[in-house]
């Protein structure tokens, strides 16, 4: 699987300032002044230059939600009971939680792959199964995963890029459920930024000051007892990450891989993004991060990665609600790249004859 | 026309808190975390006060694009030409400007209002012909307009509100077409923030030092000339203003008179929220501010009108661009409090029980 790993990051080239360039020169020749539609020239560029293409279409958008549940909420890390995650799988699946409802208005499908979710679902469920465990085991006591289970979750990531570009899929976004799952991000955030716990760790789903403390207290003792290193991203995901993480991880490298966009949605899909980068640093190229959500240890991650979010609007579901939101924003720079007059179209005076 | 206004202004009536905590607890009740959608939330509960409806639908959004010309451009104020403004109001309604392929996107409707473009249209254009004159006159050494001429385009902007939502509009969005029109809203934003001219005037479609240190001279002058006051924002408005400002004014008072949203875009549009607050202080429960633009007096503005924007993606192109991307996440709002599971529906553990 070492092997298999390495030939998706091998095929991740950068985007080249040659296509970025000719994006903006069309950019500068549409009526508006030079500029002024600032980032949405941005994502429009970037998308020009991720395709290659003069004009690419932005028709095919998919989310895909990886779920998985977290052996550490045994210490009492969570506000919410472990059974929520696979209750809201079948709410994902229903169309009835936030994710379904911003997916349909920005016209995008959702996946929702089954990692490592602690229930046996219906094998009938229009789900992509993919159980590694059930569950990551507990951080406090032993690592939560072999290295062999995280590398499988993260070539399940891989393989649902390829299968969403086969199925025309123009732009990915990433999502995540899995109750516990901020206290394995702000642990992966504290091995990639080497941020001290406290300044990464926020309240997830909304635990009080006490709860807090003693979930700061579980990261620390974690990272104590199996020492991961930041050198050694697969590691680290085995040792505290979740298989959730490892999912959008995968999902990300393919992405690309295959030369898609990327949208990031909050802390949990920055500590995926954070295991990536390590692995092959041109990822970057194709990452946008949507939003910046509350907790704290995102931002913190997203200024390690270079990354300026799209929008702040205080959120912290997950999900991918706000990769979501940002995909719909990555479509109004393309849709103004592709629709807008140019000068000369509209018979517009330029100032610079 | 002064009574025609008081009329309007008579009819703005504040939200009320029972309605925005009925919204809160319908919110609290959806498959998430409390609160864990932020301003989509926010949003949500706001609509639903304004609509004083348990469910309400947001389904019809119009866009009004004021155009005006103002005299001031004879100074070497702006890095366009005046044909611009002209030649622009063509390209909105060939569909061809940045405002219609967002609008597209949004499904949102444009009309396009001729309040005082310094060009004679073709009276089959399909374009909603208001010409209150060719454009105000010079501020650097006449008022822009008489008292009357801005009552004019005030009530304009009424009737347009009073238009859209007769025909089914359940959201609006203020957009601006001026070639100069910084110019007029900066000298607004320093008469009713009373902070210095420079600190308000920005780069406008785009001018070097020398010109900006201009702008901000020939402002100066007009202030100095005409001594506008904020206690009298018609007098301000006809003063120093604009035609589109003005009709952006009365969008805003006839929106919030009607009980509908309206979206303020950048700069010109916080200029005509100015006046409109400033007649009515209760219809800032109506407007929510789109996007924060790269214009310095914007942010300035919005501070003073206790507003906080959505985005911030670096936009000064106005025509009501920033405010159809705000239309977007107001639906978002909306269709989150219509559309998603409760926890008793959804069959999810509440962590309240």
């Amino acid at each position: 699987m070492e092997q298999e790993l390495a030939h998706v990051l091998a095929e991740i080239k950068p985007v080249t300032p040659a296509w970025l360039a000719r994006a903006q020169a069309r950019l500068d020749s549409l009526t508006k002044p030079r500029g002024s539609l600032g980032r949405l020239e941005e994502l429009a560029a970037r998308y020009v230059a991720i395709r290659e293409e003069e004009l690419p279409e932005l028709r095919k958008k998919r989310v895909v939600v990886f779920a998985a549940d977290h052996g550490v909420v045994a210490e009492g890390v969570s506000a919410y009971p472990q059974d929520v995650t696979h209750q809201m799988v079948l709410n994902f699946l229903r169309g009835g939680a936030g994710i379904n409802v911003l997916a349909r208005q920005a016209g995008a499908q959702v996946e929702v792959v089954d990692l490592g979710v602690n229930h046996d679902f219906d094998p009938e469920l229009h789900l992509i199964h993919r159980k590694v465990a059930y569950g990551t085991r507990n951080i406090a006591r032993e690592p939560a995963m072999t290295r062999e289970e995280a590398l499988k979750a993260l070539l399940v990531g891989v393989e649902r890029a390829q299968e969403a570009v086969d199925e025309g899929a123009d732009a990915l976004a990433a999502g995540d459920m899995g109750i516990g799952n901020t206290t394995a991000a702000a642990a992966l955030a504290t091995v990639f930024t080497g941020r001290p716990t406290g300044a990464v760790t926020g309240r997830g789903t909304g635990i009080d000051d006490t709860a807090w403390r003693h979930k700061v207290a579980i990261i620390n003792r974690a990272l104590a007892l199996h020492h991961p290193a930041p050198v050694d991203p697969v590691g680290a995901l085995a040792a505290v990450g979740g298989l959730e993480i490892a999912g959008i991880a995968g999902l990300i490298l393919g992405a690309a891989a295959l030369r898609r966009p990327l949208l990031l949605d909050g802390f949990i899909a920055a500590a995926g993004a954070m295991v990536a980068v390590r692995l092959a640093p041109v990822t970057l190229d194709y990452l946008i991060a949507a939003h910046r959500s509350v907790e704290p240890g995102h931002q913190i991650m997203l200024g390690e990665l270079g990354l300026m979010p799209l929008m702040n609007l205080q959120m912290r579901l997950g999900e991918g609600t706000g990769a979501v939101l940002g995909l719909g924003l990555l479509e109004a720079g393309v849709r103004i790249y592709r629709e807008m007059a140019t000068f000369a179209e509209a018979g517009v005076s330029d100032k610079s004859p």
